[in-house]
């Protein structure tokens, strides 16, 4: 059944126990090099190998899990240029319903390809949200199908919990967890996880500057949505959300800032240093934890690699 | 004590003894995705996460192991542009001892400074063979150091032959496995532990059709050096070794040839499906598999990702 609340630690066992054998269990991976650059104990939680090549398709696989027999049989919907997009498509895919996408005209084609390769019935529309939340609305009243939004859902926000679940179940005891904020989906997910599972870790988000709301709001103690945002960090351009604002309120100690020179720097460096493929989002905690040395040498810090989908023609370096 | 025989079951077993701690174990991977388009069950034995990012490291620091104290007090040697230099600088500053390096002055840069930053005196010399064999003799008469090939010398072959023994260890029964052959110290080492330890599974290995000189080698029966080689595997231009032809002789079932463009295909769907980073040689064995789709299909396949030195400003797509 869906939550209507914030998931609590029943919730997300039950959420774990549900997306066992159906998400990756993805690797833990650490590297010496970036421990003796950085002065702490790193571990990567590696959502890059992760079904879709993101995080994205935990939150999906719940929420469409979470449905009745009746509601998941008519398909579930979502706008999306992007990951969470193809999340839902493969979700649905999987357990062999209907999956209902609609995809603003201007969306790269690669994405266009991957989520009709997923074998989802695509929508287009003008880019604009409201365009995008018009069009999905005529969509649903069509088919039926159940809106699974990115991230202000409690179903998607408990999905995506289970990567810092295993995160925590694979490290040993850490004393700073990390993700990056864009809706706070997996901010939110992630912090949740750390209360009910390893007590005494504090959980530090990072943002760049350039799309700074999650920062500004947290300042400001309400939502400041997202205007203009100007960073390459093309997964963390939309504002909080109402569900994830309380959780992050609550439960984040801090927000990191960097900026997009900073956050490539760090993406080079897990490439050239891990040998693994990261997306310029998911490089932003490494990037703030190599701006403030201070606060965390020698510490052990778990870092939520959030996907890895870019375009290997248009490398930022 | 080092070796002068080809490495039987003991020796190998011991080799695996004296590496353990000192290299990664590092991770088999799987893909959904790649399995699908190739038909085949691929386990990949990802030596990109190697220390010095290649498996290099195991040949290096088992041929620095098998000295004795007085031996090793002196330091190794060697002559390389790439990789095998890397692994010889950092086996020898992880044993603190010295390493002496001869490097054709044509490198790259990058290349010159990873050997540099491990700590290893560098001797330049022209950027011939000739003249590459000449400069590492003075060097080792003046420093006493012993000379390491970077595969024609039998404990290379058996540190590279540790990769295959934790594949196999960590894999189900393999039909198959695969590794790209340049001189043939990965090939060599390999096939011995495949067959000391994995009855019954073949070992096919891949080669660039623009440096050919180990199929066609096998095809006359004796070594035919490498003339002109042409190819962006800038790991496998090498010749044969003395020492690893007769091996490959005895236990390598076939040498499958792939063009640059089937092997950057291969690598790009490597990076874009498995989010991690291999060389262009490093994806030669998939390529074979893509190119005979019947020879492999329902096969369980293990494939030696050999390294993920790339250039990120000369990607090849």
């Amino acid at each position: 059944m869906s939550l209507n609340r914030v998931p609590n630690r029943e919730d997300l066992e039950n959420i774990a126990d549900r997306l066992n054998g159906v998400v990756h269990r993805t690797p833990v991976l650490t590297s010496e090099t970036l421990n003796r650059i950085s002065g702490a104990t790193l571990f990567f939680k590696c959502e890059n190998f992760q079904k879709v090549g993101a995080f994205k398709f935990r939150g999906a696989s719940n929420a469409l899990l979470s449905l009745s027999e009746e509601e998941r049989s008519k398909g579930i919907a979502t706008h999306s240029s992007g990951n969470h997009g193809q999340a839902v498509a493969l979700a649905a895919r999987t357990a062999g319903v209907p999956a209902y996408i609609v995809v603003p005209e201007s969306a790269p084609e690669i994405k266009k390809k991957a989520i009709a390769g997923y074998g989802a019935s695509i929508t287009y529309c003008a880019p604009t949200l409201i365009a995008r939340e018009t069009t999905l609305e005529a969509v649903v009243a069509d088919t039926g199908a159940t809106f699974v939004h990115a991230y202000d859902n409690y179903d998607v926000i408990g999905g995506q919990a289970t990567a810092a679940k295993e995160l925590i179940e694979d490290s040993p005891k850490l004393d700073i967890i990390m993700a990056p904020v864009g809706g706070g989906g997996l901010l939110g997910g992630t912090a949740l996880v750390t209360k009910y599972y390893s007590e005494g870790t504090t959980v530090i988000a990072a943002e760049p500057s350039g799309a700074d709301d999650a920062y500004r709001s947290l300042k400001a103690g309400k939502i400041i949505p997202s205007v203009n945002p100007n960073t390459l960090a093309d997964g963390l351009l939309t504002s909080l959300g109402t569900r994830n604002f309380p959780i992050l309120q609550e439960l984040v100690a801090e927000i990191l800032l960097v900026n997009d020179d900073e956050m490539i720097a760090a993406m080079r460096l897990i490439w050239e240093r891990m040998k693994i493929i990261v997306e310029p989002s998911c490089a932003i905690p490494l990037a703030a934890v190599l701006k403030h040395p201070d606060q965390f040498a020698g510490k052990k810090v778990g870092i939520i690699l959030s996907g890895g989908n870019v375009d290997l023609e248009k490398l930022p370096f």
